[in-house]
């Protein structure tokens, strides 16, 4: 039993499966329609998919999923795990679209993709055409995924007990967004609400809410429940954290994302929040000249860094972390769940919190 | 009987009971978050949804429940009918986006009403602001449609017959846009492409797939369905058909939206495809140089409809209404509806067809 739980958490194992659900779920798509066109956009949303990613989601939804016991059918929890991950591509594309990224996983976001579509406009039409386009990729990945969730073979407890699971992550995750958004280019050391941020666009959306997943399907208890809550929030935090710190200090070749796209943008981070804490009125006059600035380059980027590097903002993000690793581990320790499960987890929060891309 | 339909299809009645539906929701919402934040935006969802519209499609949908033979519990098909509704804001809300617009139904879009939550920035990041709390608006109207829907009591036979037809519909309007996409700016006479944005966009979206919503939930048979599809597809043709010469011809104090948006966005409809098919040289190059102009202004716009009706392809469209109307009274003489559904219906062509708003 150990030994299946173990090969069922194997990441490249959940990948494959994930992977393979996803691309037979688009195939059937672009087969079943009778438009010329539709089958060249649902390729690009295939392509976007399949190009790279974590699976943390997935992963983490099967983790939920054996730590609340597990059961026969493995499969509904495998299908819920790829509908988390056509979820995700469809917050990814949107996310892009806002924030006028240029690639993703080190390959075209999907807007710029869909330039190539248009092909032979002019630049402002080109534009339009893939940032449309990105609406519309985003808004059908969001409906697919639903569509995927519900075509699995599921109970009517199982469907009963995940809805107001998948209610809610949707939810936050659009708070948090929102949240976000209202907050960037306001450059402030309010700490407390940049980490609101952080709770809700990730330590819920990301590890909690799949965890969620995974332990309802299986019957989980309330108790399971709370229990993958006590490790998944301080892990989440710690992983944004993290990429916080990636995205910023990061080498772009290793993690696939500009290191200028985060300043440029201005986003409010608990890094900056300290940064603008700790600065003096020099340090601080530089951060708000330059944070949020479209035509920051190498060398302001650099100035930037400097002061959050001088005023202690990128070793106490660091510290910041480290504690919320330690009491993950603490969590899982007291958890009790299936000694497979529990190696995983800890094996997640290694990788979330130590992570180069 | 007869009578208790009438009442439950009247226009007025159904437009209360969706639009207290939809408030409760909505309340219920911005009551149950922690943030200070979230009530504003739910706020201006809330104000979009219920500012005006005309309710076509939870009507056709409690059309089609009876249609079907109805039942005891309408409360599922008026659950349904808001859930259709607050789908259609999603739509509304990121096509507004798409064609930046700056209004709709007489009101600021939803991405100039988040303009206002952001002001005293500088013109371009208040721009990004509503365009990306739009683009988070209509995510969130759509996962909250679902959570409307998924959350009325329901059969499990209620449930799975429910779910194939709105995920066709979700997807069908999705491709229409797409088609709508790749058409927008190139002016020619493909009347065939531009008749199935039609189709996907309106006939099926906008008429078909509520019918069949309330007629599924009614336990409705394959025969109500095709019934509902052949008064359907006239009927949604005629409509946009109508749609697009308003947006052309329409009087904007009445239609509550620009008469010039549809030619600057360079809309390839059926009425342009027929105008291109019989300029002559001169008219062509003026339609070409002209549609898809974002500076076109008012004396642009007039020559641009001084062809549409030299080249007689307004009267065309006018011709075509008339045909689809035609066709869709004949399928209704032929469906044997209830009497109470047959008048509502009829009402629904003639109000489609002739309508000025």
């Amino acid at each position: 039993m150990t030994t299946a739980v173990a090969d069922s958490l194997d990441l490249a194992a959940v990948r494959q499966a994930v992977d393979s659900t996803l691309t037979r779920f688009l195939s059937a798509k672009a087969e079943s329609t009778d438009s010329a066109e539709l089958p060249e956009l649902i390729g690009i949303l295939s392509r976007f998919v399949t190009a790279g990613g974590k699976r943390l989601r997935p992963l983490l939804c099967m983790c939920g999923w054996y730590a609340a016991g597990g059961g026969p059918e493995a499969g509904v929890a495998l299908h819920a795990a790829a509908s988390l991950e056509l979820f995700h591509a469809f917050a990814l594309i949107h996310d892009d679209v806002m924030d006028g990224s240029d690639t993703r996983r080190g390959h075209p976001t999907a807007h710029r993709a869909l330039e190539a579509v248009r092909a032979g406009g002019d630049g402002a039409s080109t534009e339009w055409f893939g940032v449309s386009g990105a609406i519309l990729l985003g808004d059908l990945a969001l409906v697919w995924s639903d569509e995927l969730l519900t075509g699995a073979t599921m109970s009517a407890r199982q469907h009963r007990a995940l809805r107001p699971v998948l209610d809610a992550m949707r939810s936050e995750v659009m708070l948090g967004q929102y949240l976000d958004l209202l907050a960037t280019g306001r450059v402030t050391g309010d700490l407390e609400e940049a980490m609101d941020v952080v709770r809700y666009k990730t330590a819920k959306y990301t590890i909690e809410r799949p965890l969620h997943v995974g332990a309802v399907l299986a019957d989980g208890s309330a108790a399971d429940l709370e229990a993958c809550s006590a490790y998944a929030l301080p892990v989440g935090e710690a992983f944004q954290l993290r990429d916080d710190l990636l995205g910023v200090f990061g080498d772009p070749r290793v993690t696939g994302k500009s290191d200028l796209d985060d300043l440029r943008e201005g986003k409010r981070t608990p890094l900056v929040a300290l940064a603008v804490q700790r600065a003096d009125e020099s340090q601080l006059s530089v951060l708000r000249s330059l944070l949020g600035r479209q035509d920051l380059d190498a060398e302001g980027a650099a100035a930037v860094r400097r002061i959050l590097e001088a005023t202690g903002a990128r070793r106490r993000v660091e510290d910041m972390i480290a504690d919320r690793h330690g009491q993950a581990l603490h969590a899982l320790d007291r958890a009790g769940f299936p000694p497979a499960v529990t190696a995983a987890l800890r094996e997640i929060a290694r990788a979330a919190t130590k992570r180069s891309s």
